[in-house]
């Protein structure tokens, strides 16, 4: 059902975008890689961006995003979703932008269309080295991130809105959370993502209630207060 | 952050397709067009398929959206949203589609990755008439959907599944009833996109609660059983 012969948009580019969000147990963080150093670029202009890659011709999009991921931080195996495509005609024409494609793109002024996916990495049980041909990569708190390359401040804007509101119906914070986690983990992160305090009673009351938020016979170890009791989460008890 | 060089994936087309959902106060329908008729096409071989064209390479993404919409079907300013991005390397590739891809496209082979939206009108106050240059369009009843051109079949699928999420968070069902409804009508709309009876009680025990469903001073009118209350929406009482 198409209007337009195929020739109209052979000019445009499609990239995949991924923000990798992971918590700590103290902080929500996000990965990100500076683009890569070039005797020919300015250090001091050096940007931090999403890790991305253009799309392969041959290559689906979440197999895309998961080269991605692998390629420029190592990771793999972990949770991975498509949460919207960001289509502004002009998102890699800025002046800042523009200097690093040059150095990089054949037709650094093509139209580029990519579509994102937000990824989450508990930072508990392992903390992954993220590695990366592109240069430096890094986790940053969600509080301290600097102006990113093209429009990535937006398309990480939009994935904490996403975040937020997939936490609850998806039962997706269990993916930043360690396999065994205390009430108190669990009301942290929701207050993180949430970007709100909430009533430790009210928390533990609704948690409780969920069946498939599970308690174990078991406690924290090596802490200097108290030990909480742990719990897990069972996927198939969620109704 | 990009691993590859431009001309790697300039061989990807990219276009937009909408799953436009209809409600008549009886079904939930999805608006379809047929593939443009040609002499050198079979016409039993006519196939069905989305609302879609190619982007054009100077227009942002929702504008496409809401052209293709008002090119294919005459229908402007109702509720769209996008919602995936579909990329399968060979979702234009099956033989059914090729045959209508070498009669209008210059190159047929090419991969296309298109962006998903879908939007929500309400057939009750006026009941537009779909016109399109690309012949037939209609207003199909999701219940008797054909096979459809390309992967259509799979991203309407999507769309219901999508619709269904975002039906009670979002608020959207009330783009799909009249200004003015009774709880009949709304608990219909509900059991159609959720796939289940719901209890007439609890429904409305629960509806009586939500402070953006105002009840009117007005009853129906030109019914033959008891006229029922008329309520509203009111988008700036939702919490």
């Amino acid at each position: 059902m198409y209007i337009s012969l195929m020739n109209s948009n052979s000019k445009i580019g499609v990239s995949v975008d991924c923000v990798v969000f992971g918590y700590d147990g103290s902080a929500l963080k996000v990965l990100l890689i500076e683009q890569k150093e070039s005797s020919e670029l300015d250090r001091t202009k050096v940007q931090k961006a999403l890790p991305g890659d253009l799309v392969n011709t041959e290559e689906g999009l979440d197999f895309c995003a998961k080269r991605v991921l692998k390629e420029l931080t190592s990771l793999e195996d972990i949770f991975l979703k498509q949460f919207h495509t960001f289509g502004d005609p002009n998102r890699v024409k800025g002046a800042k932008d523009q200097v690093w494609l040059n150095t990089y793109r054949e037709n650094p002024e093509t139209r580029v269309i990519t579509i994102a996916y937000y990824a989450l990495v508990s930072l508990h049980d392992y903390s992954p080295e993220p590695s990366s041909f592109a240069g430096k990569a890094q986790w940053i708190d969600l509080v301290s991130v600097p102006n990113l390359a093209f429009d990535h401040n937006n398309i990480l804007s939009f994935a904490i809105s996403t975040l937020r509101e997939q936490l609850e119906p998806y039962h997706i914070g269990f993916e930043l959370l360690p396999k065994k986690f205390t009430l108190s983990q669990l009301q942290h992160l929701h207050e993180l993502v949430l970007d709100k305090k909430l009533d430790k009673r009210n928390f533990r009351k609704n948690v409780k209630k969920m069946e498939h938020v599970v308690p174990l016979d078991e406690k924290q170890k090596g802490v200097l207060h108290k030990p909480a009791q742990l719990f897990t989460f069972n996927p198939e008890a969620v109704n």
